[in-house]
């Protein structure tokens, strides 16, 4: 039994969907959530500016008391695993990339696997890497979808938004012509775009929700090791956010679907 | 004489559009340029965020031992323009607010001015609240447009490029219904739009450049309380940003109008 919280942290808003799941499948575990909006969004920065904010990120949770780190940003998970682990000493660190790799590669029928995410997360070929890893002769395309985010924190998430459907259709063009049978939505954000993409994609193409697939894998692992809370519910959730945006409430109960602004704090991320 | 140089900062890079007009005019000033790019957009920011990030730009210049400083964003400059004169003391500050409204009221004839910008600028009612002091009954029409910064930093700024055409056809509609004969293009980005949004707006809309209205004015400034180098050119520039991105030498010889690369340096704001 171990009671502390479980700590999720993103760049912004996206990683509540791994927090939808948490709560789904652990109810009686206590969430500790950090989405870095005063500084979102990570995925156009350098490699530089990505760690240094990753490891405030970290060193947020870890003076939570956390048990476990859940990294639900595609462009921490790809750029910063390793030095995020680091700063968190005997706290397991899971990040999206390995888990929606392997799943995806557990997926694919012809070995043709899509992966889209922002800038950052292609340039580092995490996911493209980790997909190999699993299946060594995978043909992967990769294709980054910098306008995605914007669009999505624009409330241009659904299936006949022109500018969605037009900048959709060009991303994901060059997935339709490899032929992918898996598509690795590789970045939080993503998921909420899951009707216009699957109505581009057609339904025989497996959609990888990462944040999902990450928030099961630490049920199961905190499960194997003895460590939660035993409560079957009643789990507290905190959310910590760096910018007080008055867009916190809308946003969140889209990536959350439900309304949570009762447990939200505004903070300085050194505090 | 005055041989200190002339600091203008911004949130990224879309205030080197005063910049080159600045290079323009006085090619013989020094001038020590600041884009928090680490930190970009600041548009979608609370206000209290944006405050706090416009007084580390703001402290970096003084530290710099500037004359003078242009605020070349909108955001800053319609949110925060008071609170950065007095951390500036007694070097004067100017936002490109002012400048554009002035300019934007001298040239109407109807009395229909337009405004786009980014969220936080168009909340804080800046632009309008201008106009209106120089113009009482002018006609604004004011709309945020969130998404042509990124559209604009992912390069889609020529006429005909189908993303952009539909955003800002959107975005503009507005504008064309209010009748505007003058668009204050209210975010140093949007100038690098000119093509297109005359393109959808019409000869006979005359488009105010808030970055270039607002150099001209340091120019006579300078002239005339005799503060000028006194070098009629070789000015020196420099370029600090905070996050060593490689996308600085492409975006920012769009907005320059010239290759900087040699000048740029990275820069931790608080240094």
């Amino acid at each position: 039994m171990d009671s502390r919280p479980i700590g999720v942290f993103d760049s912004g808003l996206g990683g509540l969907t791994a927090v939808r799941k948490l709560l789904e499948v652990l109810p009686g575990e206590d969430i500790v959530y950090l989405g870095d909006t005063g500084r979102v969004p990570y995925g156009g920065k350098s490699r530089e500016t990505i760690l240094r904010y990753a490891i405030d990120d970290t060193e947020f949770l870890m003076r939570r008391n956390v048990k476990s780190i859940l990294i639900a940003c595609g462009t921490v998970s790809s750029n910063a695993l390793r030095e995020v682990q680091e700063a968190a000493g005997a706290i397991p660190v899971t990040g999206i990339v390995e888990l929606s790799a392997r799943k995806a590669a557990n997926s694919t029928r012809s070995g043709k696997i899509g992966v889209i995410a922002t800038a950052a997360t292609i340039r580092s070929g995490a996911f493209g890497n980790a997909v190999r890893r699993y299946l060594p002769d995978a043909s992967v395309t990769e294709k980054a979808c910098p306008l995605f985010v914007p669009l999505v924190e624009d409330g241009r998430i659904h299936p006949g938004e022109p500018l969605i459907e037009l900048c959709a259709r060009e991303y994901l063009a060059p997935m339709q012509e490899a032929g992918v049978d898996t598509l690795i939505l590789g970045c939080t954000h993503y998921p909420l775009l899951l009707d216009v993409i699957r109505g581009i994609m057609g339904p025989d193409v497996t959609l990888v929700n990462p944040g999902e697939e990450t928030a099961l894998y630490i049920s199961r692992e905190l499960t194997a090791r003895n460590m939660l809370s035993g409560r079957s519910d009643g789990g507290s959730q905190q959310y910590f956010i760096t910018d007080n945006s008055e867009k916190f409430g809308s946003v969140a109960s889209l990536f959350l679907g439900r309304d949570a602004g009762q447990f939200v704090t505004h903070t300085d991320i050194t505090e």
